[in-house]
């Protein structure tokens, strides 16, 4: 670490300060709470991105997903909003590490009472996966807000997308596949229209464990599916497209 | 063609005996009209079959379904619906040709009208794509009605395909994945939740060009997405699975 980056730097306990590998990017994680997952990664790397486009995300965690989008060329900034506050703090530092705070602002609140007056050309969501009923919920509030729909649910989610989305604007989502049917439902539910999918496969013969979706706002119906997106070669290694989305080409 | 087949056979003008390649089954097809392509073929194997299972095509044509369903063990009966007089009179003539008269029979019937006291463990229909206002419509009936919803339209369909399903009866679909958000809402509309998908990619790199969909009547939500189906290798040649399809194992 550089003078600089140790002079803002300040981890609490159980913190650690993790390498996002592409442009020496940073990011403080807490792992008792979770860490980012290739999810992330992937989404970052779905979603349409136009010139001047001004981005917010919804349950930013540490703040994986805007540091990530600082790489890809033209946005013009980057809100990411979240519930918890020990978790935007972390992002919020993160920020000021990497010395993007020009271009990134982190929310503390809660996206079921959001209510901004700016509108957005993108949002994206890595929500909670699972309903209520649908396994364990983790008695650490952190990791049970980031993995069940405890705090927000994909309602929630998408109603509120769809109020701060500008008309032709885009929803773009990281989602388990078991809930696509609910998910276009309730895209087109907000007005949102599904326009392109791709299904995210471990590997080539294996059944997809993500689907990334993304809508736009008041658009006909046309849905793209692009092609699988396969995680692992046969021999357990990235395959080329995911090593470029870490390490760039 | 063996004596028995001959005497059976009499094909009208235009008309010709194809091979279904698998064992020794024949159909009758009228290149002025169309002939049977891949998506039918996909989609017969596609679909969940259990043993003694009451099966529905809808939408049958010249009753390529139906005959390569027969070669899926463990199914009772065929009843394939057709509203073209002539499309259902070849059907009637291939069932006969390969002595399937005891498993297959051949309805000639609009859809939206059908109002049968049987019901169906399973329906499929592999129906024309296409919305009435996209792309142009063929002046041939059997062609218009092949590729354009000009009999029936997809809520017609899933609505008559629902309304002769038992309780956790199966509805297969093969269709354009441009409109699958179309057809997941369609199905939920209905009462027919969506179970498993699949996607076809004429080559790994490339879009989905067709979608399989399954669907149970009254079921929970939980949709899986299984592994892509591709229909090409890089040589242009068919895959292995595809060449199964069509060749057996």
């Amino acid at each position: 670490l550089n003078s600089k980056v140790s002079n803002q730097l300040q981890l609490k306990p159980d913190e650690r300060l993790d390498d996002l590998i592409r442009n020496d990017l940073k990011i403080i994680q807490n792992p008792k709470y979770f860490c980012f997952s290739i999810d992330a990664v992937l989404l970052a790397h779905f979603s349409t991105i136009k010139n001047g486009d001004k981005v917010m995300d919804i349950g930013t965690g540490s703040g994986v997903i805007p540091l990530l989008l600082s790489l890809r060329p033209g946005i013009k900034s980057i809100l990411g909003v979240e519930i918890q506050e020990q978790l935007a703090d972390m992002a919020k530092r993160s920020v000021l590490i990497n010395n993007l705070e020009q271009q990134i602002s982190i929310l503390n609140e809660d996206v079921k009472g959001l209510n901004l007056a700016e509108k957005f050309d993108l949002i994206l969501s890595n929500p909670p996966y699972r309903g209520l009923h649908e396994g364990k919920v983790s008695p650490v509030a952190e990791i049970a807000m980031a993995k069940h729909e405890v705090a927000a649910n994909l309602d929630d989610i998408v109603k509120k997308a769809s109020q701060h989305l500008k008309s032709s604007g885009r929803l773009a989502m990281v989602h388990r596949p078991y809930r696509l049917a609910d998910i276009i439902q309730t895209f087109r539910k907000y007005n949102i229209e599904p326009k392109r999918v791709r299904m995210v496969h471990p590997y080539l013969e294996k059944d997809a464990n993500l689907v990334l979706i993304e809508g736009v706002k008041g658009a006909q119906a046309y849905l793209k599916v692009e092609p699988p997106l396969v995680v692992y070669n046969t021999d357990g290694k990235y395959t080329k497209e995911v090593l470029e989305f870490y390490y760039g080409k």
